[in-house]
């Protein structure tokens, strides 16, 4: 029977790589983002977290989910002194903490025994982000998920486990229009990290339950997974 | 010249207490809540952080403050499985990271070089808190901004601090009535709260900027505040 999986943040440039890999290895794939765009099959936009459930469900008709996998995410900029820096706080909430939430939500409800959660977080969260308190506090927000989701009594499915995902930097066509006189040598791709993701969730034994993962990646190499302490 | 404060969360059980010791002890205050209400004579509700701070520099004259007090906060319960878990998260996000993030933005508009920035953290956030999401993930947040705006970079006035203060549990009439048969010992009392905070914003170099103090009480003792990393 073909594995079942929730990708959040589907419409995104790595949620689009990853539901592609998703559905060339044959699961079957609920796409979920703010709006049904870009793929994704599944609007959670402005929902609460009952009609979200209701929606998943619909969808599910009594099975349940082999991973949930969280890449909504998003960037943004804004020190103290920034005019923006409130309501960039808010978006990079919504966008990378509220999704997780819920995702964690939706996992708790109707996730597999054994099964994987992926949320999205950031390789600034393990420093202070003075550049950025929007981007790194809702991405800290997200790795204390993460632990907190791999703790005693967090009422996911039994054997469930719980990872983040912490790039410092994707190869992306943003970024390459925001950088474009990097050296990309060390910025790993999204299929790269597709891949990984669907390996995870493939075998939930290969990760540690309550770790953040660091891409990283040298010249010449292919992509890296590091487990780390979340905070 | 008097001392000028701005304490955000005025209108709460801490917030009055903390008012209360500022006037009594001859700063001039400015008491912000998301109403006017309770004491507050600057209602934040809805206001961007343009506006909020029109507000502020209204009230300030072209003088500058001396400290900003964050004591908005509150409490949420709620595990992954809890249907009222992204509710309370928005609620508990809204009350305590929004308002130090717009805290953030108003000492870097109009605090005064070397002066102090207090946040309200959590002892709960020193770990996983798989029983309260929205609780642990908003004071991690806190926590986060606290070492980010004493770092580097961080577009505060030159020499200014900013702390966090950690409760464990503190004797409120909330507290009382949720937990009746407890042992409040080691409860530390608003005014003991309040005490300090005025010590500290009247003589900042007695704190060190980025740490959280974490507010711990013996029975029979007066309360401790015990410098920590924030994460």
């Amino acid at each position: 029977m073909a594995r079942r999986v929730l990708v959040m943040g589907a419409a995104g440039q790595l949620g689009r790589q990853v539901c592609g890999r998703f559905a060339s290895s044959s699961w079957r794939l609920i796409a979920a983002d703010v709006v049904a765009a870009g793929g994704a099959d599944l609007a959670l936009g402005g929902l609460g977290a009952a009609a979200a459930l209701e929606a998943l469900q619909e969808k599910l008709r009594g099975e349940r989910l082999d991973a949930v996998v969280n890449v909504a995410g998003g960037f943004a900029m804004g020190s103290a002194q920034d005019a923006e820096v409130l309501d960039n706080t808010k978006a990079m909430v919504e966008s990378s903490v509220y999704s997780s939430v819920l995702a964690a939500h939706l996992a708790a409800k109707a996730l597999k025994e054994e099964g994987l959660v992926i949320l999205p977080g950031a390789a600034a969260a393990w420093g202070p982000t003075a550049w950025s308190l929007p981007y790194g506090l809702s991405k800290v927000a997200v790795h204390h998920l993460v632990r907190s989701l791999a703790a005693e009594g967090s009422t996911l499915p039994k054997g469930a486990k719980t990872i983040g995902l912490a790039p410092q930097i994707l190869d992306t066509p943003q970024n390459r229009a925001a950088m474009p006189d990097a050296d990309r040598s060390t910025w790993a791709s999204l299929e790269e990290v597709a891949e990984q993701i669907e390996r995870w969730c493939a075998d939930p034994q290969l990760v540690q339950s309550g770790q953040v993962y660091l891409i990283d990646k040298a010249p010449g190499q292919p992509a890296g997974f590091e487990a780390k302490d979340p905070l």
